[in-house]
């Protein structure tokens, strides 16, 4: 295919920075590959897996880029940014990868320049390993990528989302676009929430005084491993979303809660009929997941 | 190999009856089986199967076995074990495949006559698939089954349980045994526990205001998808568990609870470090299940 750009910059080689040099370099969606990353090992490895020009200074490496793409944790995003500023050229594009959109955008507005555009995007993809190693191009394919433009009436502005949009359906998104305040509130239901029970039950059974950490890791498979996996993923990159979208995570939290203590109340009285129709409701949702080819329906995920 | 058993019998044919009837056959552990389902649908479904030797009643499906399995909802089993009692021969084995042992003890014991070696199971195994369809043979390979002897003292009984020992070792599974209290307080953390909030947060994801259903499935991929899948698991057999497990899973409840609500108040005052802390303990666990043999490293469990 024909390059959507001609030089993409990547700061911060993790997982998901790392993916997107595999996908645009495996599909073809840049011409050229520029990576910085703020670790010298991560620089290192990323120089020995052949993933594109590694510098290693970011301003060398947004130099000549169309566009730049922060991908580090949340909480590093204005930091990033202030240090590729001065180095973006004209027509430049400033993208990130961040979990939260409304805290990105406030943090990390003030330092793009006028002669750049700043269209803050959010793919709908990972794993739980982390790390340059960890990326592989394929990781976006039939995965939703959002972006969150700006109020921008640019004519300009416009054209450069399109072509953004273009890119990740170029390394096989699907691209939605919507405000970033929606954005965060749908992400603290669909990823920080299921995040955050995980972290917490997981953490919570190495406390427990009459089960052993070892009964727990052997008799896993019944339901708990399941949760060690999200509960697996980068612990920096987790605590700056919860920092960071706190409001809309303490709301969905507080209802979790809530239903979570109707269901123990249904549970010491014994209601029965309560805890079937809402184990048999929850049932449907599974089947709307597969069909909406977000998730495979194979039993166990085909995992054993 | 030699039959450990010359005739099973599974009274109850879902994924679980159905996984030990085609085990059984696939590594010999029974030379003969038996197999009755109270719903004349599931029977006829297991004769199209070819299964086994399906009856239309219990008493005739038991007669001659040298082992009977009960593979019915823990609510259900008390009268399956009444159904059958009368028609137990000298020395059979009756055991269960119950997620919750004390309840099933309690009201099973008195319908074994003394002629007959009660002794309750638990294998920690399963899909998220329901019915004699959702059956394979090779589910319980490398999974723990759990025994839960009785305080007999009888030598024939220690008998007894070195040979169904025998016959789980054969179609796969590792061995544990321990007091059915002790493996009602374990599985209460390791599988009722998950279950519970993965029904919750999906169910809770139906009635937001605020977000549509669509949206959730939508973006599942960051998160959500993962507690879809358990939250598919079969209703009865979970209202069951919650309705005689119930002690054990409100104390581990309670705890998870505890440990949730001091979460949400670090994330309310903005305490990253104990945040970042407890994430980055949670991260280990995974590592020791994958170590233990109980999931497979790959990333998203290999499903994308």
């Amino acid at each position: 295919m024909t390059a959507v750009f001609e030089r993409i910059a990547i700061i911060g080689v993790g997982l998901i920075g790392a993916s997107i040099a595999r996908a645009a370099a495996e599909f073809g969606a840049a011409a050229n590959i520029s990576l910085f990353d703020a670790n010298g090992e991560v620089r290192a490895r990323a120089r020995a897996l052949g993933m594109g020009d590694v510098f290693d200074d970011a301003v060398s490496a947004v130099a000549d880029a169309d566009v730049v793409v922060l991908a580090v944790p949340v909480g590093a995003m204005a930091k990033a940014a202030e240090s590729i500023a001065s180095a973006l050229k004209p027509g430049a594009i400033v993208t990130d990868t961040g979990s939260v959109k409304g805290a990105v955008v406030d943090s990390v507005r003030a330092h793009v320049p006028q002669h750049a555009f700043l269209i803050p995007g959010h793919p709908i993809a990972g794993t739980e390993h982390s790390g340059p190693d960890a990326g592989f191009a394929t990781l976006f394919q039939g995965r939703w990528h959002i972006l969150t433009p700006l109020p921008d009436a640019r004519p300009e502005y416009a054209a450069a989302v399109d072509k953004l949009d273009a890119f990740w359906r170029a390394i096989g998104a699907n691209v939605e676009r919507m405000e970033a305040g929606r954005h965060d509130v749908v992400l603290a239901i669909t990823s920080h929430l299921p995040h955050l029970i995980a972290f917490n039950i997981v953490a919570m059974a190495e406390d427990l005084e009459n089960v052993t950490e070892s009964e727990v890791v052997k008799y896993s498979a019944s339901g708990f491993r399941d949760f060690t996996r999200i509960a697996a993923s980068d612990p920096t990159m987790w605590r700056d979303v919860f920092l960071n979208n706190r409001e809309a995570v303490l709301e969905v939290l507080g209802r979790f809660s809530e239903d979570l203590a109707a269901l123990q109340r249904a549970i010491r009285w014994g209601e029965g009929d309560a805890l079937y129709a809402l184990f048999d409701r929850a049932r449907r949702m599974r089947r709307e997941v597969i069909d909406a080819g977000q998730d495979t329906a194979e039993p166990n995920w085909g995992r054993d």
